[in-house]
């Protein structure tokens, strides 16, 4: 292989089509079709990083990712050139020449999700594959008290997926907020990392305690360390990896 | 068949699967898959009849339509019955008794379009099948001020697809603008009727303005009745019926 640099890639998917972001056998993903552009541009494989796995239907606004690339490539043409190759639901928004030593994922110190929620009776085509329909009016100042509860460090194993082997269940969630735009509610929520399914299982109880129907405080269902009592995990369609900080 | 009533509904649809509404054979329709959903509910073939034609990938935020069903069933409950049987990206948003005398199409008095246009230089996912990618700067001002001609009644002659067959190409344009918002650049068009593609080719021509490319003033084309002297036809994809009124 030829000399290479290291470039960040920002990029933003619509997963309705993708079994996730990580490659797989037989089966599409975002960073199958990734490499393969990659090496239609450069006319070598070339493996990427990516800063996260999302989940199949999940979608990415700013996803990054890095890779090591030819070195006599113009980074700040890359977006242009690789688009040309890429899926039309997957799309660079940004390159930029980093140091050896950025990781996608490694260096990464924060990441914020979003999960959006059309909150209306009558469903939308439009939002069918970008949010949860929830047709029972949400409260978004009950939602908000309740995931000023979420905000701190905790231990996390009431809100992620049950089975899934991760060293620790605690993680640093540095906000959350629910806000209202019309019928569209959404959920932010930074972190310096996530447990397996947590966003979604952390909007399934906001979305219980928006309807009144969550029996206890997220305090407490924190405390349990009981994923039988906190909320149902949304569906994949809504959530959006939002931002990636290094 | 049973005792009949007439009434409107209003539908929601994304139109990029289908080859426009008006049902044809071997191609799936808009049309087709709602005759279908209504004959699944009522067990009996019922027909309807839209406001309007939308041609293939085109959308509609509130297209109405016509159809006389069985006297019994309660019109409130109609959205709701009938979304169970449509397909994920059709949608009934509202449904309401009428006169046997009201017709979908002939009882219109105006419609408005709106066509959309993702105006930055790298495309986007998420407005893919949604909006026209248009990645030279559109200046707002400019485009109104073009807006401002196509107001008023006039031969649109330079604005229809050549070779449609029409007993008048003198419409009302009732009102015409353009809006930004952030990266999406929204044209809107209100008028008794429309030409075959005349909001697209509107479009165009109002985008060719935006970037300081229209060589002579949307008067002086509309004068000249000659299609070739007006801007291109935009894409479907960034088309929407936005309301109609009766």
């Amino acid at each position: 292989m030829s000399d290479t640099k290291r470039v960040k890639l920002t990029i933003s998917y619509d997963g309705t089509r993708y079994h996730g972001f990580q490659i797989q056998n037989n089966a599409i993903t975002v960073q199958g079709e990734f490499e393969s552009s990659m090496s239609k541009l450069f006319g070598e494989e070339i493996s990427i990083t990516g800063c996260s796995r999302t989940d199949a239907g999940v979608h990415a606004q700013n996803f990054v990712l890095h890779a090591d690339i030819p070195a006599f490539f113009p980074t700040n043409k890359i977006h242009l050139a690789l688009n040309t190759f890429l899926p039309d639901d997957i799309c660079v928004l940004h390159g930029e020449d980093v140091d050896e030593s950025f990781h996608a994922r490694y260096s990464c110190v924060e990441k914020t999700y979003r999960y959006m929620i059309l909150n209306r009776v009558v469903r939308d085509p439009f939002y069918r594959t970008r949010a949860w329909h929830f047709p029972y009016h949400l409260d978004i100042e009950k939602m908000n008290l309740a995931a000023s509860d979420i905000i701190g460090e905790h231990d996390f194993s009431s809100f992620m997926a049950q089975g899934s082997p991760v060293s620790s269940t605690v993680r640093d969630v540095r906000a959350c907020s629910v806000e209202r735009d019309g019928d569209v509610v959404s959920v932010y929520i930074t972190a310096n990392g996530f447990l397996y399914n947590m966003v979604r299982i952390v909007t399934g109880t906001l979305a219980a305690a928006g309807t009144g129907k969550l029996t206890e405080s997220v305090r407490d269902i924190l405390l349990s360390c009981d994923r039988t009592r906190a909320g149902i995990t949304a569906p994949p369609q809504g959530l959006y990896l939002y931002e990636v900080k290094y």
